[in-house]
């Protein structure tokens, strides 16, 4: 189970670019695997932290994105930022906050990423956010970030 | 993780009595282990089959519930019984459709499916249904049922 946060700070939302593989130089929402011991609350909170170095205040969840085909599910909150004080952790090279309509949607680092800022920007757009879950059906071989590689199924929210 | 369905009908909600231990005897949601290469969605909906033959339409994510004393994670959504054709599985003695004023409550199998009946009780009676998150702390030596042997905390629903 990956844990992580949507963190927005009033139309912008905080990316940072990866400094490990997979998907190296790309941008992801700050996020990880799940600890034993923690909520997932938790540790949506720790991996904000240790990649943005950054304070959050989880506001609600967000989206809960299962890929089937490698045994993944995604648990994502959106989160206020605290303070405007980040800096990218050793995982990151840089973290920025984005306009959403500046959001560098051809170098997203995974596909439950860009599937997120897509719900995100839709929501915002709408006046009112939802909490969304879909299926992510990923094409066999397909790289992480590409974004032809998968497909949404299963789409609801509320 | 753990995959379920809170299975309503009108003012009612379906309970499944367990055949089985732990908390043989006593009421759950139809609920179980989310297995590889299916979705949350599909899980919740293969267990409502397996435990109490009832067709159901998924409407809406409903509750995420850690107990990280125990390393497990809830997953529930709020699902339409599509008929009124069900009956209980191997693992249920009966499957039976409570009106919420009449939830056994002093008969419940789990915690994290006392704490998703009570929340979804009073997002009935509000008149709006909400998506929860909240974490389980379960005393040590507590058995499943015990509903003064856990808390819940950082509850959050949007």
């Amino acid at each position: 189970m990956v844990v992580g946060c949507l963190v927005t700070y009033e139309d912008k939302v905080l990316l940072c670019k990866r400094s490990i593989e997979p998907s190296y130089g790309l941008w992801t929402l700050p996020a990880g695997y799940m600890e034993l011991g923690e909520s997932a609350v938790e540790g949506a909170i720790r991996e904000t932290w240790e990649e943005a170095t950054a304070m959050v205040e989880v506001e609600a969840p967000f989206a809960q994105l299962d890929i089937p085909r490698i045994g993944q599910s995604y648990i994502l909150f959106r989160a206020r930022l605290r303070t405007l004080d980040f800096s990218p952790g050793v995982e990151s090279l840089e973290c920025t906050l984005f306009h959403i309509d500046e959001i560098p949607f051809d170098q997203i680092a995974f596909s439950s990423v860009a599937v997120a800022l897509k719900y995100y920007v839709e929501d915002y757009k709408a006046g009112k956010f939802k909490v969304h879950h879909g299926v992510i059906d990923k094409q066999a071989g397909a790289s992480p970030s590409d974004p032809s590689g998968f497909v949404v199924r299963n789409h609801i929210c509320f």
